[in-house]
């Protein structure tokens, strides 16, 4: 989908060169297209933000041979190889045995930790089965990476100048681990950054090679940089280091500052903050509330706000319009505008985004139609026709937009088009509010 | 997340050993976290149905060395390899050439992609840029798959009792080409099944093992079925196949409508129907609609149903009211019941999903309240804490449910519980109207 530039200048932690990380993430209902291998995704930006791009990720089925020739080829490669899956009381009981063989290690009941899975079913009033009995096995030379969340503890396991990380299945037990017990082992040992290794421009509404074009003087003047463009959701992010550190950090600092200089209100932020969350910590600040109304995205655009942790300071709710009768009922979108613009029309966003605003008392409030496809649409408006809706405290807009491609991502940029016009507007007003006498 | 069961008895075509397959996606995108592997998902469930198990997916950086090096290995493994991306014209030069080496093939210039691909940017009124040249070049023993949404074409080549086919990574132009050129292909080759490969149970409310003891007997007198639990989503899978062609269509099909009575109404269907999707059918045979309230999972529960093609037949529309004002003003909920019992409570689970039935004058209507965390949530009522009220021509009833867990798995497990109830009550209505004297 989205294409990034390659990456031949991410940096390496000084002074090394660049140590081979790989995933190896286990489970058949990956290979069969049951869940999404959300680990890669996670682990994937986590090692990102600390100077280190994963090289390789492996994904194969839960049985053990497997499982130990891919853990030999993907050993003899790799400098840190990270597993996940493969621990918990249900999975292979010749798993653990199959990994020890690889490293060359014998397996021992470790008593600390059995006492701590008996304790945790003992709090959860729930019998301990004996099949929980295999998890306090951990490596002879290793050690137990406790788990708060969950009872099969990760193992970390240092030999032949290589690390070997086993972590467990649950996000919500792999997670923590990785963040509070992996990343700061790796640190110390040099093989990733102590902190973040760049410093991250998210943009939304240039392009890569546009966005190239305007930086390229700045990069002129300061040579030796490492600078990586990562394209994706439609938006693209400029990631700036020293590898070889000739910039210390307040150098890289001033030079981002000049980046978003020249970026003006195509800058989301400086940093890892989604879209939707720059737009609602904008919001928070100036004290402004939202609403929003959707038909075709039928509630992602709702979601996106709500996904954010504390989305009831800003957010009054939504309204899912499916039907016209919903339209006109909840949005008091008038019949007469209906019927002779449509539901689909520059005039139904607008009264869609006014209409939520009243309902709701919001101060902005969006609003989004369309034809997300794979029915619907017509000559004039073709699937994949969007028209956004803004109402804001100082006027109404509506605007066109037109997107090639499948229902989920005709539904994604047309959410993500939405908030990046609300964003904007936001900014404006923070402008005005801070500079009144500019303006 | 969800560990389904090994596979012992996953259906190779008959008269064969089950071919390798093995699928390398190429993108520094997904090893960076930038977007998910939803090629993995989707051919893994394409192939699934087939008859096929994934036996590994390597995911590896868009670099012409590592892909080469990489597809020597797979090529060395597997019997059919697919690789995804790395074929548009922004893509490195040199992985065609990379891949052909590994081939011991020549690259030829293909005119006739070469007037596709012009014809293509013509009609779009664009300018046909050099580097779109070196998406004409083919394998020059092979085939070309021609692609009618993008100008990558894919490539098909069949040589050593091997097949590589190699596919463009936009999923809009993937997609048909899988479907339409690669799978039949496949078929012809005996490298897949001719159609589905096996009957597939969709379950809800019970768990594998509770399953699996319920069908036991009737395994019990079947010998020789192929059998395959798949949890995922909180719901459990059942494959039951014949691998050694001992039962014909027909007698699974009899022995897969005994299990289904087993199962009563923790049945959602036979088939891939999503439970949302089996959900609607039922609602739209009874010529009934929906409307939904959300406060936690805001706008997931109404982005369910608007996934479904064709929803606007049945569901009237969503509120997410995440604020107490939207609830009383959108939802009508009393001000002294939210005072009384709190917006997470069964008191406010029902008043809203009467509400949004009274406000969209639907039918059934179905509203959810909780704590999704990671904030909220209070001793008696705990961050994971969920409401759901269900609203029916038959009268209204609350739930109370717990899921642990990060907030995006509380608020998938929320939807899912309730869609679940509410499948359930229109499968007794349905009943109800088949079976008047019964009843």
């Amino acid at each position: 989908m989205a294409a990034p530039s390659p990456q031949p200048s991410q940096p390496a932690p000084a002074g090394k060169t660049a140590p081979r990380f790989e995933l190896l993430t286990l489970g058949d209902e990956l290979l069969l297209g049951l869940t999404a291998n959300g680990h890669l995704t996670w682990i994937g930006a986590q090692l990102g933000r600390r100077g280190v791009q994963l090289a390789r990720n492996v994904t194969i089925t839960d049985d053990a041979d497997a499982i130990a020739a891919q853990l030999r080829e993907s050993w003899a490669r790799a400098d840190v190889l990270i597993t996940t899956g493969g621990l918990g009381p249900t999975c292979d009981d010749r798993t653990r045995e199959a990994v020890a063989e690889v490293l060359g290690q014998r397996l021992v009941f470790n008593d600390a930790i059995m006492r701590e899975i008996e304790d945790r079913f003992a709090r959860l009033r729930r019998p301990c089965t004996p099949n929980n009995r295999k998890q306090a096995f951990c490596f002879e030379r290793g050690e137990v990476l406790s788990n708060p969340n969950g009872t099969a503890p990760g193992l970390w396991v240092a030999q032949e100048g290589k690390v070997l990380v086993m972590l467990p299945g649950p996000p919500n037990e792999l997670q923590p681990i990785f963040l509070d017990q992996v990343l700061p082992r790796l640190a110390a040992l040099g093989l990733v950054a102590e902190g973040e290794a760049y410093l991250q421009l998210r943009t939304a509404g240039v392009g890569e090679s546009m966005l190239e074009t305007r930086f390229q003087p700045v990069f002129d003047r300061h040579p030796g940089l490492g600078i990586a463009y990562c394209a994706h959701q439609w938006q693209v992010d400029c990631r700036v280091s020293s590898p070889d550190g000739r910039y210390p950090r307040a150098a890289l600092q001033a030079i981002v500052d000049e980046l978003a200089v020249l970026l003006g209100d195509d800058l989301i932020c400086v940093g890892h903050d989604s879209l939707a969350k720059v737009t609602a910590d904008l919001l928070r600040a100036q004290g402004r509330t939202l609403a929003v109304a959707e038909s075709c995205t039928g509630g992602l655009l709702a979601n996106s706000f709500t996904d954010i942790c504390g989305a009831s300071k800003f957010f009054m709710g939504g309204i899912v319009s499916y039907s016209n009768e919903a339209k006109m009922t909840l949005l008091d979108c008038p019949e007469c505008l209906l019927s002779q613009h449509g539901a689909v029309s520059a005039e139904c966003a607008v009264a869609m985004a006014c209409g939520v605003a009243e309902q709701l008392s919001s101060d902005y409030a969006l609003a989004i139609t369309g034809y997300a496809g794979p029915t619907g649409g017509h000559d004039g408006n073709p699937t994949g026709t969007i028209y956004i809706g803004l109402h804001t405290p100082h006027g109404d807009w509506s605007k066109k937009l037109h997107y090639p491609g499948l229902r989920p991502a005709i539904k994604q940029r047309a959410v993500t088009a939405a908030i990046d016009w609300l964003r904007r507007e936001v900014v404006k007003e923070t402008r005005r509010t801070r500079e009144p006498l500019a303006n």
